[in-house]
């Protein structure tokens, strides 16, 4: 744990001080576009099995750094862990997504929600996290993570996935006291995650919201962002994780940049929606933004990835404050050699915007 | 056709001119919400016939303004009937999205590719036209629409729905000019077609670009924006459409709404992920705006209908220039009472507007 840390990129672009050139790494980095992660998956069983086992969870975690030259690794696991500890019964059909056995649908499910224990259902995440920290030793850091309050919910409630995750949103409307209710279990519930991954060895934490988006920017602010702000506070306030710095993501809420830079995060990420310079005017370059090529554009050519990725750099504008990212994950179907394509790219020509 | 319009609010607001009070219309205002559709609908056997049957489709067209006080009415189809009359073959399977027989994958599908015959297979379309802008006589005026280009390449090139159409995406960004050439044969038997409802009676166009969100912002301008202005500018010079408001909706491309603005259309459709202020002052108030109510709300109470209702109301902040809409279609679950909530909340409280 006290390895000294060889690349530290990322923690420097996230606190806005210079850096020899530009950090990348992509969300689902570790995924099924990888042989070597299929390989993995299928001697798993399962993807969840993949996820709940340590080993096998830092095995996957590893591989796309032994490939490309990223600047940093992120947990393997699922943003949906905690509700699972909560009791729900997640499980995912085969080609399906994530289903709950028992959804969360009223007040007395509501009142029965309680933080889970990290020492206990969530164990195997932190023991993820030491072993990966270890076998990084010091080669790139360690982000962790999890799902947003707002987006645990709407799968919570839904029981799955859902087109427009209208049975959350009519709760928060009709009943927005038991909204609250349940959001407020589960930001303490990531806060707490977020805090024991913090002090099992992560060394910046990201919150996914996935589905933040969905929400009109008045609706956002008070069912979403209300409760990843209560978790910043709460990360800011444990000696354990108060220096770790904190990116927010919440895809398609690009109405709502400036009010999430507020809640004293440390970056934003950003999907590919908005062009990186508008995102930095929002924010008034108070945080680093991760972000924001449009994972298709993996599946062109490598003459279009390097043109699309320079793209993104020169509209960020700035060599400092900007760690590249794709909008969101990598998908099954791209070619490896693409991804080595771009991380090269982005450092050459992040070189390259500072003078190198 | 010459009857005059009894209700002229919507064509109205579309030019920014002052009326007695806010005009409403709803996206799939005619739909399984409704049991008098469902009903209509089996009778038919399946949506395409529905869609394909002058007759039928004129008759759930009707059926919401029977029920509600809708300021308009909008023509009974479906975006994908130019690339059906291509001879691509066009299905809906049970439950799932629209499927293509024959996909375009190549410059020889693409090729081959020619703008429909008006009067040959798409003649339903211009029989409904005539025949709903006959039975409406005057009430309110009716809205024909097409699909996108883009959106309708989106469908072709995948040949059915696609988390992400990074097929067409591709297709962008490694052959732009063979792209270009499938989007133009769109926008020209989009503006043929919609030439062609004009002609038949439609009084006000919409453009639907259901999928321009999904590109970043500079792919938007090139592979979305710049055909949508194509199309416009068609109309404007075609003597038989040159005289009707245009509506252009690109869900989630709220990013680029100066930008279409000044295409030259007199209307954009916002969806209700940016505030209708901020959607004001991005088109420096160029054109009229139509929506932007999260459609989810209208599974929440009355109360909750009205409130959320008169915020969108006050957020566009004055009188004129502002059509009533959802941010997106009605969906299956709603209660049609909630309708009937929203649309006399809409009237009721643009009159307050208004000082009467």
């Amino acid at each position: 744990m006290t390895t000294p840390l060889r690349n530290d990129r990322l923690l420097r672009a996230l606190r806005r001080e210079p850096t020899d050139t530009t950090p990348i790494w992509l969300m689902r980095q570790a995924g099924r576009y990888l042989p070597e992660y299929r390989a993995t998956r299928e001697r798993a069983g399962s993807f969840l099995a993949l996820a709940q086992h340590p080993e096998l969870a830092c095995e996957v975690t590893l591989q796309p750094l032994d490939r490309f030259e990223l600047d940093a690794a992120i947990l393997f696991s699922d943003i949906l862990t905690i509700p699972d500890a909560m009791g729900l019964g997640l499980s995912f059909a085969h080609g399906e997504g994530p289903q709950f056995a028992r959804p969360v649908r009223n007040a007395a499910d509501i009142a029965r929600l309680a933080v889970p224990d990290m020492d206990g259902e969530l164990r195997y995440v932190t023991d993820a996290v030491r072993l990966i920290r270890n076998e990084l030793a010091g080669r790139v850091p360690l982000i962790g993570f999890a799902g947003s309050p707002w987006t645990l919910a709407c799968y919570m409630v839904e029981g799955g996935g859902s087109r427009d995750f209208a049975r959350l949103k009519t709760l928060c409307w009709n009943e927005p006291a038991l909204a609250h209710q349940l959001l407020d279990v589960l930001a303490r519930s990531v806060a707490t995650y977020l805090v024991a991954q913090a002090a099992a060895g992560a060394q910046a934490l990201m919150i996914f919201d996935s589905w933040g988006g969905m929400l009109g920017p008045a609706a956002f602010r008070e069912f979403s962002l209300r409760h990843l702000a209560q978790i910043v506070a709460a990360l800011k306030a444990d000696t354990r994780s108060r220096e770790l710095p904190v990116i927010l993501f919440s895809k398609g809420a690009n109405a709502s940049l400036a009010a999430m830079a507020a809640t004293g995060c440390a970056a934003l990420g950003v999907d590919w929606t908005i062009d990186l310079a508008d995102a930095r005017k929002a924010v008034n370059s108070q945080v680093a933004l991760q972000g924001n090529l449009d994972p298709a554009t993996l599946r062109a050519t490598p003459e279009v990835i390097r043109r699309e990725a320079r793209a993104v750099m020169d509209g960020y504008g700035e060599p400092t404050g900007h760690v590249f990212n794709l909008g969101h994950g990598v998908t099954p179907e791209v070619d490896p050699e693409n991804v080595r394509v771009l991380v090269d790219e982005v450092h050459a020509y992040g070189r390259t915007l500072r003078g190198a």
